[in-house]
């Protein structure tokens, strides 16, 4: 049994990922700022959690939780991460800040491993395709992917000169029940589904695509074994935003609400980005299990559903 | 004339530097964390400097005091550096967090060119020889060159996309009047001084050791001209580190004190490290003016009459 503490533990994947640690048995301190009241599982009262609502901006107030709760293992998923403005924010500046102090207060407090969350976004997207661990440039063309890098850089020299273990996933796109409704599948379903339309790119560009839950077991399985190192956390597999897009409206049956080429596409958007996952199963008992369209009706149904769903 | 803000001025390189600027006619604002009763020079004071005795690890009060300022230039020097202890020193993700939060108060506040103070402890030193901004790689072996390097890498990212120039100048050795008397140069001149010998490794690692009058000279060349991007702040020679203690030793004519090969040499030692310097000529009005054996002459000079002197 593990003593965990998991930052951003209400969010989008680390409501998840304390549900998983639950179930296997390990002792979770979830550390969130908003008030738990929308959790996607309610099953897991049984469970024995511990929860912890902190501003990690408050540094003297995260010290001395982190140091009162003496973790083994630290699961970094919380960052700014408001949809549309995360790329260019300065609030990435005060991510940085306050997770390289997070970072510090759990290597003093006798931590042993910890595992961050990164992104795809800290690649060199120059040269488009497959983005492999050990062979892709780091080269960000954001703030955002420029801080998540930075921070991983620092946390994996820090922990390698403090004998904590390091591992950083590197999430790709991701998608299902719970996400923010100006995001590209919740935007397209929850409009298909009200009868509007959905106004998109013409979506040649195509990306990499992992239901969250995916996502979420990838995680647990890098922090089960305590793998090291950097990880991609993706499908593995390209598919264009359009066709993503139609195999939505096929669910739905409403193709005809989809309106490609109504936006313009962003500036300096690459054609194509997928991740080499070779590592992240090698490395652990990882294996994606959802398959995009099962993943995608799935997600469509909890939306049907939404008005008797605890979010 | 340019609204300055200099961090880490009553430092070793940041007295100089204000002085400089001072004496060039700009109007500075110099933060400092010890109180101001040690500068090497008094001669400043006809200029008009404004004083602000800060921590820099108070976000709040830094920022109203950069907010209130208003400068148009940040020159950033304040770093932890206690010899021996600044390579691994957890401190270095407190001035991480710091540096971070003071850029981006200086970039609210309207701020339009940022200077940094890097390392040469930045680059890839397992391929020894002459550093080049462009062409050598960034593979910070310590705590303290990752954090200046993720620094940079943030600054310049957040720089770019806030249209402020960006600079970041890598220092590599240097040396000077009121060197911390643990450092090379200033420990070895103190103890021959004495009549004392001095422990000294075998000393065959070579080095590139500037005068800290130079290394001064330098950033405000930069800044003068507010030329962008990383440059090497060095004298473009390296001499190994037994030649140096030598050419002490010929001025004070005790060179029998110098115990070459009584200390044992640090682990990984790369056996030869200096600066290109060909970026910084190039792109600002500055040239090393300091030769070395002249330079020590000074310095020793220093130190023989430090009783008399305002350090």
């Amino acid at each position: 049994v593990k003593n965990v503490i998991v930052t951003g533990a209400t969010g989008f994947i680390g409501q998840r990922f304390i549900k998983q640690l639950l179930q296997a048995g390990h002792s979770v301190h979830a550390l969130h700022n908003k008030p738990v009241t929308q959790l996607l599982f309610t099953e897991t009262k049984p469970y024995p959690i511990n929860w912890h609502q902190i501003d990690l901006f408050d540094q003297v107030r995260v010290d001395a939780l982190v140091e009162k709760i003496k973790a083994d293992t630290l699961v970094h998923f919380a960052w700014y991460a408001e949809a549309g403005k995360f790329w260019q924010s300065d609030l990435n500046l005060d991510w940085l800040a306050a997770s390289s102090l997070l970072l510090k207060s759990f290597v003093r407090s006798g931590g042993r491993y910890f595992l961050g969350a990164g992104s795809c976004a800290e690649y060199d997207w120059s040269t488009p395709g497959v983005m492999q661990e050990e062979s892709t440039a780091i080269i960000p063309a954001t703030l955002y992917g420029t801080s998540k890098s930075a921070f991983s850089q620092i946390a994996q020299q820090y922990c390698k000169q403090s004998q904590v273990g390091f591992a950083w996933g590197r999430i790709f796109w991701l998608y299902g029940p719970g996400e923010d409704e100006s995001r590209l599948v919740a935007y397209v379903i929850k409009n298909l589904l009200a009868g509007k339309e959905a106004n998109l790119s013409a979506g040649a560009q195509k990306r990499d695509f992992m239901h969250v839950d995916d996502v979420s077991q990838a995680f647990a399985g890098i922090a089960e074994v305590e793998a090291q190192g950097f990880f991609n956390i993706g499908s593995g597999q390209a598919i264009s935003v359009k066709s993503l897009c139609e195999l939505i409206g096929e669910i739905l049956d409403k193709k005809d609400l989809l309106k490609f080429a109504s936006k313009e596409s962003l500036n300096n958007e690459a054609d194509c980005i997928y991740a080499d996952i070779s590592k992240l199963i090698a490395s652990t008992n990882f294996q994606p299990r959802i398959d995009l369209q099962p993943g995608l009706k799935k997600t469509v149904d909890w939306w049907k559903n939404k008005k008797n769903a605890s979010v």
